[in-house]
């Protein structure tokens, strides 16, 4: 059976969404479609046009036997913009703060169409360098870490504070929370990271660094390299920071829990990345 | 600007597919690409053949003035059924079998694709059913739950073991695990559940079905009614089993953590979906 151009494209536009990232070869392409390589190229050619300019991502072809194409995602500066604008005014209600100056928002992270846009924004930042896998710390940071992973098309390991049946052994490490200045654990199941990895650190909130900087110890532990940390929401802390190099989408700063006020504001995100 | 067929298809594509179960009206699109209804029309259905005759799934017409498309995600039986097989294949090796009859699933369910996958199989069959939100259990359902609520376009509340101060308020519930018989506590966010809403259940393993059972005894709290069950892998066994309505994607029999031996094979979704 033979697939007119336009059946192609909608296929294939599919095809590589659902899998950002891999290679894909022509020959693949053309078998699936009946079709000549010529063809498939001229298709991959609209479809990296249209990706770029209506900022979706873009194609990057491999040449040679062994090549293909690969889905790259991306974001549009003023796409991103306009989205972290508006998640800024949804986060500055009053009613959010909680005890201890965390933010209430779960209802936030329940949203899938939110969860996905803040992946493809931490995404694309990273989309050019080398990350071999998400890691994130159970629970609230497990749906952005999937979301992130999703457009990088790279596995999720979730560091967990207690100790699971289901998770085989373990590596643990003691560390301290940097707000609460607690010796809290963090576990880590030992077949889950191989020696080595590229490893990005997402998160949905950080206040003095002390979980992510306990992340940080882990892939010590593991002999892994630290690709990126990259949080949704940072809130400007008094005390000194224990982590300098991270990603932000939005940032808190004077928070007064008693008069229940909050300044919300863009995080580092364009800064760091433009 | 106007934009060419070619180009209008690859982008329609993609914000249907990032859309699942909105409705678009055509105005948006013929807005969005300076074009005529009628090829917006066109367009259409090119897309929704080649989304029916792929596998991908389908658009859902809503005629009249405030109509417009819906993307409804969907799989092809032999797609699913030869996913499931190979999972089977994965979850069978014995090195699996953790102690007290659980399953080590973590590297599998860190794989984006393949949870984007279980998600697309459990999605497809609730996708003409009434589902307001997707409900799981901490830590593991959360990817599962999150890869079905893409699909769906609908939030996904947690519940979770123990009170977080970033929740807020919180109902909890005393249940007994089916397995273990222990008493154990759940808890949700009392922000997070609206009475009366349609809630589908999303794990990642069911035993004798305690705790799916204490997420009923909780939507019942909170005047919310069952929408649906849905397990990834579930665990024949000896003893009688407290939920009877549910769709498995894998059914684990004979576990025998003496010798090592699990015998895998199909769950019930392709006899209660079929």
């Amino acid at each position: 059976m033979k697939f007119r151009r336009s059946e192609r494209l909608v296929d294939m536009t599919n095809y590589l969404l659902e899998h950002p990232g891999r290679l894909v070869s022509l020959t693949y392409f053309a078998e699936r479609y009946s079709s000549a390589k010529s063809s498939i190229s001229e298709d991959l050619t609209i479809i990296k046009e249209t990706f770029e300019s209506r900022g979706i991502g873009t194609l990057k072809t491999v040449p040679g036997a062994a090549g293909g194409v690969r889905f790259i995602v991306s974001i549009q500066r003023d796409e991103a913009l306009s989205f972290i604008d508006e998640m800024c005014g949804i986060i500055s209600s009053p009613e959010r703060l909680l005890p201890g100056g965390y933010l209430y928002m779960t209802d936030i992270l329940g949203q899938p169409e939110i969860v996905n846009k803040v992946g493809r924004i931490i995404a694309a930042a990273y989309a050019d360098k080398k990350v071999d896998l998400i890691m994130t710390m159970a629970t609230k940071g497990i749906p952005l870490a999937y979301a992130v992973a999703n457009h990088l098309n790279v596995p999720v390991v979730i560091v967990r504070r207690d100790n699971k049946v289901t998770e085989g052994s373990t590596v643990s490490i003691n560390y301290v929370s940097g707000s609460s200045k607690r010796i809290q654990t963090m576990v880590l199941s030992k077949r889950s990271l191989a020696e080595g990895s590229n490893v990005l650190i997402v998160d949905d909130f950080m206040k003095a660094g002390g979980t992510v900087n306990g992340m940080v110890s882990l892939l010590e532990e593991f002999h892994a390299t630290v690709a990126g940390i990259a949080v949704l929401v940072e809130s400007e802390n008094t005390e000194e920071r224990l982590i300098e190099q991270y990603l932000s989408l939005i940032k808190l700063s004077d928070v007064d829990e008693k008069d229940k006020k909050i300044n919300v504001s863009r995080g580092n995100y364009f800064t760091k990345t433009s």
